[in-house]
Order: C-alpha cells, then sequence, then structure tokens
C-alpha cells in the first residue's frame, strides 16, 4: 500500500479513533482536516502560512485543474506539489462531484459522463481511466475513485443500479492507475439511505483493497440524523487499519458528529468561502465581522486563538477592511477559519488521547452556543 | 524638527543625492521609494512582507481613511501605525489630491473646498485645519499641508492665485499641528508649468521652516520635459538639509530622472495597480503574466529578483492563477512589484555610493528595452 494508517487508541465509548496516515509526502495524525486547494491554490493564502498553522495535507480539484490549466501543463512541470510550491502531502479528487453538481446537461453511460463546461459551455466528457489519468498527471498522494453522485433523494433502483456501476468504474479504476507505487486511491462507498446498499458497496471495495475508504453521497441535503445513521452503520463495514475520510464535510458539529462515528478525515471549502464574505468562525460561535458592533472593537476575533490574524489584528481593523473591499480583510479570514479547523482537529485528537472525546464535544457545543439539531453548526 | 535629514554624499555628475531620514518611528536612506497604504493596508500584503522587502516608510491616504472607516476610531485605536500594524515609518498625504482629483462639485473658498463624496455623493468639506486635525488623529511621521492642486493646464492668473491661496493654507496648517513634538510637517511647492511662481511658492515655503518639502503639481498632464525643468530648477531653491518627495510618481523612468534632479522620496499606486490586472515589471520591461506565451513558462517571472514571488512561484503558475481569478495572484505580483521598486531605489542609492549613477541609470533604460521619450517608462 502507498498509503499507510496505523491505529493509535480507540475511544471506549464511540468509535472515535486516533491514527497515522503516511503517504510519500509525509506523516500525520488523524482525525485530520484538509485545507480545500481547488484551483492549486489555497485561496489567498501561501505554503508558509499553512505550515505555520501544521496544515499537512491539502485537497486539489481535479475537474477544476482540468479545466485550468489543464493537466497537461502541470504534468511537465513536475506535477501538482512543484506547480502549486506545495512539498507536504495532497489528496484529489474524483471530478465526479463537480461533473454531478455545477456541469449541465449530462449523458451518464457505462464507459463515463459527457457533459458541458460550467462555464463557457464547451462539451466534456469524463470516465473512470480520464480521472484517473489526470490524477496521475497531477501527481496527488491519494486519488480517489471517479463514481456516480446521484442526487438526493434517489430511489431504490436507481441508487442499486447506480451502486453497480460505481462498483464497475472502481475497478477501472485501479486498472488505470499508472503509478501504483507512488500514488494511493480511495475506493467510495455509495448506497445513499439504503443501509443495504451501503453494506454491498462497502464490502466489494473492502475485496478490492484500496489504501483508504470515503463515504460519499452525504452532505447533498439529507438530514443529520440519516448522516450520522448511515455512518454508524457504515464505518464497521470498513477495515480497521485504513483510513476513512468523509468528503466535503467541514463545519465543527459535522466534524465531530463524524469522528464520534469513526471517520479520520475531512475536507470542505466552508473557512475560504465564508472567509471571502466576513464571516470568521471562533470557539463562541460566527462572527459577521461587517456588523456596526465591531466598529470600534479594539479586541482580537477571537481571544482563545493563536492565528497570525488574531495576534495582530483586531475587529474594528478587519471590520474596515471588508468595508474597504480590502483583500487583505479575504487573507486575513482565510487563515483564521482554516487554523479554527486545525485546532479543532488537533483538540479532538488531544481528547481521544486523554480518553474525553465526549466531553470535549459537549464543550464545544456548549461554547458555540449551538446544539445538536442545529444544521449549519 | 521632528523629522531629521542628513546628507551623506552628492553624485559629481548630477544633482542626485545619498541622504539618510529620521522619524519618530525609524531612520532610512534616500532615495526612497514609498509602498502605498491607501486604505490602512498596502494591498493584499502584510507587515512580515514589506519588512522582508526592506520596506521602510509607506504612505496613508487622509481622504480615504477620513471616509473609512473615520479617523476617530484610527485614533481610539492608538493611531494608524497601532490600527494597521505597522511600526515602521508613515507619511500621510493632506486629501487635497482626492479632493481635487476624485471628488465632484467641488467649491473652493479661502476657507477650504466643499465637494461630495467619490462614491456615495455625501457632501464633505476639508480645509488646512481639518486636514491637520485628522493627519493628527492618524498619528503620521510625516504629514502633508492642504493645497490646492489646480488642473494642468491652467493659466498664469489661476496659478498665482493659487499659489498665494496654497501659501495662506500652508501657514494654517503649521498652526493647526497640535503635535509638533511628534509628527513632521512637509510644505508643497506649486506653480505649474511657470518657473518664477514655483520660485515664489519654494522661498515662502522655505522661510516658513517646514521639516520637508514636496515638489506637486507634477505628473498631471504635463509632457516629461517640462516635468523635468521644473524639478532641475525649483530642487535648488530647497534647503540641502531637509527632504524632498516627489509626490505620485513611481514609473522606473521617472524616478531615475528626478533623482537625477534631486529628489530624495517618491510614492506611487502603480506596483500594486498594475499587479492586480497582472502587469509584472521586470529588469527588462513589463511582463503581461496572461498572455499565452507564459502558459508553459517554468522559470520565475524576473530571474534576477530575488523576491518571495521569484524564489517560489514560475510564470506558468502566475498565469494560472490570473487565468482562474484567484487571488494570491495579484498578492504574488505586487510582492514582486512593490520590492522591485524598493530594490531599484536601493540600487539607486548604492550607483550613488560608488560614484556611478549616470552609468547606472543607463544601464538601467536599457535593460527595460526602452529610452528617454516612453512615457510609460
Amino acid at each position: 500500500m502507498v498509503i499507510k494508517y496505523r491505529l493509535l487508541k480507540e475511544d471506549k465509548k464511540t468509535m472515535a479513533r486516533l491514527g497515522e496516515v503516511t503517504t510519500p509526502h509525509g506523516t500525520f495524525e488523524t482525525p485530520v482536516f484538509m485545507a480545500v486547494g481547488t484551483q492549486a491554490t489555497v485561496k489567498t493564502l501561501i505554503k508558509e502560512e499553512l505550515e505555520a498553522m501544521n496544515s499537512q495535507i491539502i485537497l486539489g480539484n481535479t475537474y477544476h485543474l482540468w479545466c485550468q490549466p489543464g493537466s497537461d501543463i502541470i504534468r511537465e512541470a513536475g506535477g501538482l506539489h512543484k506547480f502549486m510550491n506545495w512539498d507536504r502531502s495532497i489528496l484529489t479528487d474524483s471530478g465526479g462531484f463537480q461533473v454531478f453538481s455545477l456541469a449541465k446537461l449530462r449523458d451518464i453511460t457505462e464507459e463515463g459522463v459527457t457533459f458541458k463546461h460550467h462555464k463557457n459551455g464547451a462539451k466534456l466528457f469524463l470516465s473512470p481511466e480520464e480521472s484517473i489519468k489526470i490524477q496521475n498527471d497531477l501527481g496527488s498522494d491519494i486519488m480517489m475513485s471517479f463514481d456516480e453522485c446521484p442526487p438526493y433523494p434517489s430511489t431504490y433502483e436507481y441508487m442499486q443500479n447506480s451502486v453497480e456501476r460505481t462498483l464497475r468504474w472502481a475497478t477501472r479504476c485501479q486498472k488505470a492507475n499508472k503509478n501504483k507505487d507512488t500514488q494511493g486511491l480511495f475506493g467510495i462507498v455509495q448506497g445513499g439511505e439504503y443501509l443495504d446498499l451501503r453494506k454491498h458497496c462497502a464490502e466489494k471495495l473492502v475485496a478490492m483493497d484500496f489504501d483508504g475508504y470515503s463515504i460519499g453521497g452525504l452532505s447533498v441535503g439529507e438530514s443529520k440524523e440519516i448522516q450520522n445513521n448511515v455512518l454508524e452503520y457504515t464505518t464497521p463495514l470498513l477495515p480497521k487499519d485504513k483510513p476513512r475520510y468523509l468528503m466535503g464535510v467541514g463545519s465543527p458539529g459535522a466534524i465531530l458528529d463524524a469522528v464520534e462515528r469513526g471517520i479520520d478525515m475531512f475536507d470542505c471549502v466552508l473557512p475560504t468561502r465564508i472567509a471571502r464574505h466576513g464571516t470568521a468562525m471562533t470557539h463562541s460561535g460566527r462572527v459577521i465581522i461587517k456588523n456596526k458592533e465591531y466598529e470600534r472593537d479594539f479586541t482580537p476575533l477571537d481571544d482563545k486563538c493563536d492565528c497570525y490574524c488574531c495576534k495582530n489584528y483586531t475587529k474594528a481593523y478587519l471590520r474596515h477592511l471588508f468595508k474597504a473591499n480590502e483583500m487583505l480583510g479575504y487573507r486575513l479570514l482565510s487563515i483564521h477559519n482554516v487554523n479554527f479547523l486545525l485546532t479543532l482537529t488537533k483538540n479532538i485528537r488531544q481528547a481521544i488521547k486523554e480518553d474525553r472525546f465526549l466531553e470535549f464535544k459537549e464543550e464545544v457545543y456548549r461554547e458555540y452556543g449551538l446544539n445538536d439539531n442545529d444544521k449549519d453548526f
């Protein structure tokens, strides 16, 4: 296996676990949060800033990099690590999620998906082989299988057929990987809310022996209860000695809930996306920095935070930057928000080490001022 | 004097001079380039990045900071240095230039100028006293007098009246300064292209004993020849033991021409403004990074440059960032361009030290691939 997972500790009261993942570009502890660098940049940030927050692995988006600048250019540059000046681990998605969420007029066949570019309308085609070829060009440490991402809700019959196709595509992805010694590949468990389909998909994928497993088709509009049920049911079906990844999840509450149910890896655009519009995540909840109440607030964004933004700037200054449309505001809030989720996962790891994960979870919920039923949390 | 100037060396063949300026926030050598931080931020950059380029003094804009967030808020924050997290020197303009260039429907009286906000149309009033009050709130090291900035061309009669008013306003500015021990004040020599008016204005201001002198009313549409003539005529009228500042000038050619004629200080939005649109200044001329020719160019922007951008990224990556509308491109090119002008002035100082300023100037002109007649240079 290119990707190694070492189980360090299991929580006594929940399915939470502490682990260690090793990729060709480094070793890090899990549960881990991966900042998203969609277009070969974690928006507004540079390597040194991410390193200062102890960011160990980031995500790149296959679909976006394929469209711009093109995977051939990144291959010629020496791969994504070199192109974007990042020498720690990188995970790339398969492009599947973007094909099914951004693209228009798609046509799914056994061979792959024909669809139109999300901006210019150009006709494009992605298949398991094409997705892996692009990811081989990018040279990521962890690649994802190309799967179908059915909408929520889907009928049982549709989901059953989709899962079978996803399984056939998973086999083709394994075969297509030309860099078996340097790039790991994760399988993706689909099946929607239908637990028997989840079981079937998980068992088949486990038999194919992937480097790790992702649980797909969640956070697509279903209730928190369904998401938690599916996770609780599915993770025990996965091998203990492989990492488990919940794609696209990154709100503090959802991370805590998923760690409790045995998930190790997370990614989400949330921290940089809300930073762009002036929203910060703090230990006591979200802060909308443009609000009038911060006009003369000369204290840091979050007094419990040790990020570059909180150590050097006040809420009044950050509010001014957003009122004045200054990019530095977006940059400073991105630092703060990414650091917030990296610190949250660091504290989760510490809590598991100290056998107090559930207490820690309750503490975060209480301080954030929210409860289990708040879906934004 | 709050601002001290020490003349270190005069060039033998030209009026170029090497000096040292001391403000309450530090000492730096001149000729110097000041990056512009219009709205309490040098666009996209932080203190550490500016310090790494040896940026010693930056500029803040009184008009913009007065409109947003308001000078009272900056005063309450402890002044502009503390508000924006910058502990080296700051120079603030008087707001006069913005009033005369951005604002609409202005009405000039002896008392001051009534005008409308450049965006929301609100009625505003600035006077010498108000401008100094705002600059006292900001707490800059060097303040500028509030002057009238007549358009080019103006008739002799208009200019004559304007110069007299500017002189009366200069006296009022001196009187209005409440922080005489901590904030220096520069006088501004006006007079357009009329040399006798320049002489009259300079002599009156010198008699008033300012901390330094600026030559105003240039770079407003006149020819390079007129600009050079005015500079050559005016700087000898100013005291040798005070710094001389040419406002708003920052193209490499104009800096070289003005240093040759005895100017010590420069500021310009050029490096960050053109960076925003993907234009870089390099030793061999301007580079439009979006151009197709850089698509697979895996070399640095400028192989003679040691800035963070050139040490870590390729033209192909920078082009991709701009094609993908990623803010990081703007940020990296801002670092590069500001560093380019700071390096140019550093090299100018070195050339003066080594008695080879003219040779250095010719070398820059030759390498940039342009000549004296190119007005963009």
